[in-house]
């Protein structure tokens, strides 16, 4: 079983679609895998607590850290920078974070912890429409 | 084929838990994929060197240099500090670092490499107790 | 369906093996699931942009500033240092980066988007030949 969830963004950050994946297993009522796999190389999936919203704003502020701009100053050593000063951090960082996700299902239910959800980290600053695929077996 | 490993932990560090996986694997005698997926959003699933336990100290001094406690002095910008200085750094590390591991299985033996191990990453200071979903198929 | 491929690489950066992998599941023609998984702690798979060469090159360079060679002055606290000054680093790098990557199938064909390639990213300076194990169900 598969589709294709589409995820609009609006710049960098975090963006739940935990949701719309609970929706399509719903029906199936069966234990399998879930796997999400993002068909991007500048933004990246990953699982992370869906309670405090700090917790989305701080990991954003340290990445943004960990990899700056590349007209920082400490960046300078880069080549692909003509599709903007935020695509290869948004590369760098595709490789550091998950690019697919695979969750154990239960009765048609991902067995998340309580406070886990599935997010889209978009890592460019332009609003995009990202594909996600997502299989069940 | 599903179960749910516990992994308890006594601080920061990695907790390899390799023979916990073939034992529940080794009755099955079949080919397939093996899943673990941590329930949790402050630590990670890793694969890693189980020879000189130097390298899973060094692993762990390098990531707390990486990311520091909430309480140093380049970290003043986090603002989900109430769980404990070493909270939001895990939430940083769980994003850096597996969620899930999938790992290809031969006659119920996960093909891991010679010196590979599977490990829990606590990324929290207090004592834990783990949930890791397993899935085979 | 399970298979081994082997990557030989030259020193450290990015080994693209999309075509081996679009050719072993050509003849398989049916939905499903494709995982690959590198047995090896030095080493790890990931997914990156094939168009520009550059993005490989920058790729390289920030993740040799960010963990830097065991005999450079910020790594003086590393003691897994007896197997080359760039092992230890190498770990590191396999723990921040997938050890397997799971990709939903389409008739045969891996639903990587338009610029997704599948990457080796070798993390020692020498040569080495590198065991891919492939699953697909």
């Amino acid at each position: 079983m598969q589709t294709e969830l589409t995820i609009r963004t609006r710049g960098q950050g975090l963006y739940e679609f935990t949701p719309e994946v609970r929706d399509w297993l719903a029906p199936v009522e069966k234990d399998g895998l879930l796997t999400v796999f993002v068909r991007h190389t500048s933004c990246s999936l990953v699982i992370q607590e869906n309670a405090d919203p700090d917790v989305q704003t701080d990991l954003q502020a340290f990445y943004s850290r960990l990899v700056p701009s590349s007209d920082h100053p400490s960046m300078t050593y880069l080549r692909h920078t003509y599709e903007g000063v935020d695509d290869m951090p948004a590369h760098i960082k595709a490789v550091m974070m998950p690019v697919s996700l695979s969750i154990p299902v239960r009765n048609g239910k991902p067995v998340l912890g309580t406070w886990q959800g599935i997010f889209l980290f978009e890592h460019r600053a332009a609003p995009h429409s990202r594909k996600v695929a997502a299989h069940f077996a």
